[in-house]
């Protein structure tokens, strides 16, 4: 799978704004943050979706983005809600075929800029926001 | 949780159109349908949202997305792509304080109808819809 986009951020050779890594699931900033702090989950052995997703890596990915959700609510994040969402296959929205599990922070009265920012909105600082991540991670243990 | 309407549906005491069971989880049409067969799967035990599910329940409730996404690509429904969402708080637009995850069939060409259609549509034959469901879930097996 050497074209995949998201197993050379796996393994490394592309670039990446690493916020979590467990055995099974590495997560990085989205490039196109719908929220700051907007972030992928994505199980380190490749499957293209929900089909060809081993079910117990499939719970490890939930697992993982449970745990993201409480430490985003916690440290800089401090959200107020998490949407958690995947989308299998191109008619549901899917455009890296690497399964990937998003995880959104959300706050009270951002509604209209989530319905308005989807897939264009640019975060001005994502370095920043990837140390923010982190540290709601290691606040939450 | 007397009050919680998707514990009564569980119970079955309140109505809801089930199309998915097993020990852990429970699945119905959600009532507003952003697209024909949209489905909530709940865990039977009650759990706000993210925070109090526990964690292996979780990766049943996933578990089970997983299995009807692919059943939901089969048969009288035969989706296209299938999207997954969870909300976790009000912030993230959830609305009924019982975790539940949206199993959503798609269909190549639906998008508009996707965006325009959150949280208004309405199914004009649910309980077709919920047989359709139903009918891929046996033919998936």
């Amino acid at each position: 799978m050497s074209s995949c986009i998201f197993c050379g951020i796996v393994a490394g050779t592309s670039p990446g704004r690493i916020v979590y890594a467990d055995d099974d699931v590495l997560g990085f900033l989205d490039i196109r943050p719908v929220t700051r702090g907007h972030t992928l989950l994505v199980p380190r052995v490749h499957s293209s979706g929900l089909d060809d997703l081993d079910p117990a890596i499939g719970a490890a990915l939930f697992r993982a983005g449970q745990r993201l959700a409480a430490a985003m609510k916690t440290g800089p994040v401090s959200a107020d809600g998490v949407n958690l969402a995947l989308n299998d296959g191109r008619a549901a929205f899917q455009t890296v075929f690497h399964t990937h599990l998003h995880v959104v922070p959300r706050h009270d009265g951002d509604k209209l800029s989530f319905a308005k920012g989807f897939l264009v909105r640019r975060d001005p600082d994502p370095d920043e926001t990837a140390a923010q991540v982190r540290a709601c991670i290691e606040s939450a243990g």
